[in-house]
């Protein structure tokens, strides 16, 4: 019956019109057929004979790549099985490794932060640290003066996603890390360290991690034509962070397991794809973006935006439609043949139709009311035409 | 230059005999054929359109053969990255649950147990609990009295491998599940849980994990000639446990991340297979092992073996060559066109040529002198006669 279904909708000409690239993108076929060579090179890369000699080296190989990619060293990258677990090993590897040196560790983020960093705190609280949660402006961007203002003598990591991954608003890194940069050396502290989530910017935002003034910053395969159960943290060298899996010491102690290298082949690929695409693709995916925006909201007199115009992901539109509700409309996108989000992945997993990010940047009324169309490669101006005809549909 | 060695490795006919199936085992063509069909269902199962729900349904779909091959229900099966995250989550999973109720949780394991269970018990110890080492005998088995004299109030978690991965020794898990089983009804309590690491023995000892009479058991798809980076934790409906990564709540809240829906495909494929050739597999190595050890105990008069003739994994040879340097060896044999191992691969990378398993059974001489020699699907008896040529040229 399962097998069925599986075949019926892959056989058929669906015609269908995806956008919803942030929550997931489809897996590039080239890193495909890369993996599928590396199938063969299986061994152990802990043995001491050639086989595992080779796997050893493949995987030195493909860090390198991967550290040139971030214009860092290759020592300083982690791999691990994605995004949520490396934000996981920031922040929480950071607690227990700061815990037994300062009574309450404190940590700072903001309200709009991805599930795998505000879970994450909710843990750190709940292990006896202490956690702020700084407000975000109406178009949801972090303020650097509470920043300031929050920091203290137990802060022991800055947490700040790249850009958000609803609203698409990205956030001034490189003001945060000089707050930072200036307090440590005020204070001679070695910390607090910047962590930063750029699981969902790698296509669009810089890769350059080592001009970026950062500690600590997680890229996940899944968001980048790569595959899914891979991904890395960059830790910069000297940050004492513990590991938050234990046992034969791969990763330099830092992630135990055997490697997954075929996993980490895929994603190294994809990453180089997205650092040679990155310009040319966020172009032309900011032309559709401003298309889209501007029909709609001409389109649509009682819709706005929703966080910021000019400090936005190249492939985020979300928009609030008055009175809308989004869940009832998604669903009827999707018998329209588009596929589409209203809110992150993450939380519709939660049984609640209103998004935290939206209420957060004042949009209460707008919180149930807003739809998330994500571009990506396969889109055209063409699919924004349709989808204004298919909303005119739905919205009302 | 790099690419041109992996080329030289591939293109030329090795000839190379493989003898570390326990280190890793190949990738099996069907499972990698599955894999490629489904990179297409890339979806983010958390999502609400067609493609999402398919992805949510496979998910579904493989979890429930998962469930039963394991004779347990979908809902105990909590997929993973792998083994030594699956031992990391039953083991700090049950910690962190019960130190909020039991001042200090107790855990009970072997003192041969694998890096990702021994490691774990040392990060338990610095959060605060208490960790006993059973010893074992001189073939490697775990003492059930001594288990029994261990159990106290605070004992929150009974933690002991099918089968230790370097001797092959097979413990009595009947027999600590009784003991454990009679304790809590003696004491009204619903701890301890048994957890059992059956990562290095699925593809030989029962899969049978709901007769088991166990809480939590860890499976892992490298070891099963499945993808890397892949397994899954059975846990028993009603055993309490915390997530070790959090975020968006996937797998009931056990595990967050976005599922590797392929990676679970791979797994499942590889574990049906496991389990549809494991008694037939069994039969056949057992007697390429049994011939083995009969001839290289006949062939040299100084060789003893390591472990139970009779609790055994049908493919374990662990061989002491009195005064032989294993370390050496390893590489000797490996320039002959033999890949085996001298210790698991996690002790090798501790940059320690000594075997802490053997030195546990009592083997302190042996445990510089041990060769490991693991079969798999490709070995024959033939394999073994060219074995023991070779070991004759490096033994002395």
């Amino acid at each position: 019956m399962f097998a069925d279904l599986f075949n019926r909708f892959f056989s058929s000409k669906s015609g269908r019109i995806y956008l919803d690239y942030a929550g997931s993108t489809p897996v590039d076929f080239s890193v495909v057929k890369e993996m599928e060579n590396f199938q063969k090179v299986f061994s152990n890369p802990s043995g001491l004979y050639k086989e595992s000699m080779l796997a050893k080296e493949s995987l030195t190989d493909f860090r390198t790549r991967v550290a040139k990619v971030l214009n860092v060293t290759k020592n300083e990258v982690v791999f691990t099985s994605g995004g949520t677990e490396g934000n996981n090993m920031a922040l929480l590897g950071t607690f227990e490794k700061f815990k037994t040196k300062i009574f309450t560790p404190h940590f700072i983020t903001t309200s709009i932060e991805h599930s795998s960093t505000l879970e994450v705190c909710k843990e750190i609280e709940r292990r006896g640290g202490e956690v702020t949660l700084l407000p975000v402006s109406v178009e949801g961007v972090v303020s650097v003066t509470e920043l300031e203002k929050s920091l203290k003598d137990n802060t022991v990591l800055v947490s700040i996603g790249y850009a958000n991954s609803e609203i698409g608003t990205i956030q001034p890194i490189g003001d945060v890390g000089k707050i930072i940069k200036d307090w440590k050396s005020k204070n001679r502290n070695s910390y607090p360290y910047l962590h930063v989530d750029g699981s969902g910017t790698s296509l669009y935002l810089s890769l350059d991690v080592g001009r970026l003034g950062v500690d600590l910053y997680t890229l996940d395969g899944a968001k980048i034509y790569g595959p899914k159960g891979v991904g890395c943290v960059f830790v910069k060298a000297g940050t004492e962070i513990r590991p938050i899996i234990f046992g034969g010491g791969q990763e330099r102690g830092f992630r135990s397991g055997t490697e997954n290298l075929v996993g980490i082949v895929g994603f190294t690929v994809a990453l180089e794809h997205a650092h040679k695409d990155r310009e040319l693709e966020s172009s032309r995916l900011t032309l559709i973006r401003d298309y889209a925006i501007e029909t709609i909201l001409k389109n649509f007199p009682d819709s706005k935006i929703n966080g910021s115009i000019k400090h936005r992901l190249p492939n985020n539109i979300n928009i609030c439609f008055k009175g809308l509700d989004a869940e009832f409309a998604t669903i009827q996108l999707d018998l329209l043949g588009f596929s589409v989000s209203y809110s992150s992945s993450c939380v519709t997993l939660k049984d609640d139709s209103s998004s935290y990010v939206i209420r957060a940047i004042g949009g209460e009324e707008c919180s149930k009311s807003s739809l998330r169309f994500t571009l990506g490669r396969d889109n055209t101006k063409k699919d924004i035409d349709l989808l204004i005809l298919a909303l005119k549909k739905v919205v009302k």
